[in-house]
């Protein structure tokens, strides 16, 4: 007979319209067998570590009909990527104690059933953390959003917007370390602060409190025009950029998180520079890159422990505090990657 | 002593803000001398036959500061893309009675001393005219954009808009070619004919009189989505197509004839759909590929020939009908290519 254990759960409490409220979230405390249950092939039953709390969740908060994406299920624990640990497994690919990042449930204890998409983890001399950031999504997305999409070349113009969040600060890294002149936004100072003084952007800015018109900041750092934008943001400051890219410039859109808490966005001006500049715009999505894992792990442990590229995370403890972590990020509250500690081990 | 011509412009009477009148234009008598002036050394002088009428020039009759191009002159004849015959020259590259293409005055007769970017015309066997169209700027518009930019794929769903217009016909008729499913929309009945019964599309609709729904019309012709679009008028249109691509579509961003008028074109929603999507959106210009112009005409000529393209020319008699032909560009009142006749030969 397993062990039954207690299993705190954050669960959606009702789709989300507009700016998500931690009273969005619920935390209720259920009971799991900590045993993958009989007739289940193919399942693992994990411990969950740490979870990620990513921008592209607000998404699945609301209700979704015909979206790229699925809605969370009212009442259910939500889904997001996390760090976990097997405790038992009917799946011959996993064995007890194998570690994990994945899509796996804001619960204590998950029961997962399709382990297709989960990346084993084989190294352990770095935070286990990092597989929420710096080595999981948010690290390939950097890795394939700049190197595959923004065709860098050294000594070009680099602006990053949402800057010191969990992508934002690597992109800047990597282009830091091609040798291109960056320069990011972020909103607050702490944040400009850790651009310029940790992950060694040339300049930084604080959209929010000091800089009443964009357009005329990216003059002020971009005097030659912008060659490369990684978009976070949208909206005002995808406008203001457009103004000021070069001819050939090219803008990665990676996520728009000015607009996901808007019902009805408002239109972005300025396209036409679009033509006038010949730029290229182009969204991408991390896992249509993930076949790159490996190469990217190849290129980034190393970097990781001869101290060239820093990641920064903001860890909030105990699987409670997650729905205020979550929620804050959609009013810039993290500073760096933000996770949620369910366990340490 | 060389012979004195009388010398009919059409210059600009004063900058223009929204949407061009006729009478932002002026039909002056001027005279010329039929021959390079003494000292001017690599000019020439030369009688000019087809203008060519297209949608970047409204930009020049607005004051710019700093655009990626000029202002039209207040009160000199206006530049545009023609078709002209050399009648004096002291440049070694051109003899008289030679026909090239490019940038010249709307006048009878210009005195050219940049001669580096004319093409001259070395094939005779079909219609002068079509170097304004077919075989000349807005040909090569649809060649790059079509072939270059928007990586097109055998039995790929194709949306294009202006589609009756000088690039939009073109765009149409290659991607058939290539055997792609194609669709284009147009403002009038007359135009949507053109677009099933002459160029061969699938289906086209009638924007302005017939479908208030955009979306609803793009969902009932592209019921699996639109894979590439030829972006021509920008606006309510791009909108409704973000919401229709499919995932990994591209949109070639040739033109947003629909915004050139407006003082403050309102902004443009759904693009989160190129992240969602994965997008590709690219503004491109067709002098960057002005070395193409010898392949790009190796297979063109011998289409034409055999009947295998078409192109439709919407053609004024008369230097004097210029203004109101230029002009009915941003009306839609062009039934294919628009051209201007100054002298037949």
């Amino acid at each position: 007979m397993a062990a039954e254990a207690s299993n705190k759960q954050i669960t959606l409490k009702n789709y989300v319209t507009g700016f998500p409220k931690e009273s969005d979230l619920e935390v209720k405390i259920t009971t799991t067998r900590l045993k993958v249950p009989e007739a289940t092939p193919n399942a693992i039953l994990v411990k969950n570590l740490y979870l990620s709390c990513d921008p592209y969740m607000r998404n699945r908060m609301s209700k979704l009909e015909g979206s790229y994406i699925d809605s969370f299920i009212v009442g259910s624990p939500i889904i997001g990527l996390g760090v976990a640990k097997v405790i038992d497994s009917t799946n011959p690919e996993f064995k007890k104690d194998d570690l994990f990042w994945g899509f796996t449930g804001w619960e204590e204890y998950s029961l997962i059933t399709d382990t297709q998409s989960l990346f084993k983890i084989q190294h352990t001399e770095v935070p286990l953390s990092y597989y929420t950031g710096i080595l999981g999504m948010p690290g390939m997305t950097a890795y394939a959003g700049f190197y595959e999409i923004c065709s860098p070349k050294k000594g070009e113009k680099v602006f990053i917007s949402a800057a010191a969040g969990a992508v934002g600060q690597l992109v800047g890294q990597f282009a830091k370390l091609l040798g291109c002149y960056v320069v990011g936004s972020a909103g607050s100072r702490e944040k400009v602060d850790l651009l310029k003084n940790k992950f060694g952007f040339d300049e930084a800015f604080n959209y929010k409190e000091e800089e009443e018109d964009l357009n005329a900041a990216l003059k002020r750092y971009f005097p030659e025009g912008i060659d490369i934008y990684f978009e976070n943001v949208g909206g005002k400051m995808l406008e203001a950029v457009l103004l000021n890219m070069r001819l050939h410039g090219r803008i990665a859109v990676c996520g728009m998180i000015s607009e996901y808490n808007l019902e009805k966005p408002p239109g972005v001006q300025n396209l036409f520079n679009l033509i006038s500049k010949r730029i290229r715009m182009e969204g991408f999505a991390v896992f249509d890159y993930y076949h790159l894992y490996t190469k990217f792990l190849e290129m980034i442990l190393p970097h990781i422990k001869e101290g060239k590229v820093d990641y920064v995370e903001d860890i909030a403890e105990g699987l409670e505090n997650g729905p205020a972590a979550l929620v804050g990020l959609f009013s810039g509250r993290n500073v760096g990657k933000q996770l949620v500690v369910v366990a340490h081990e």
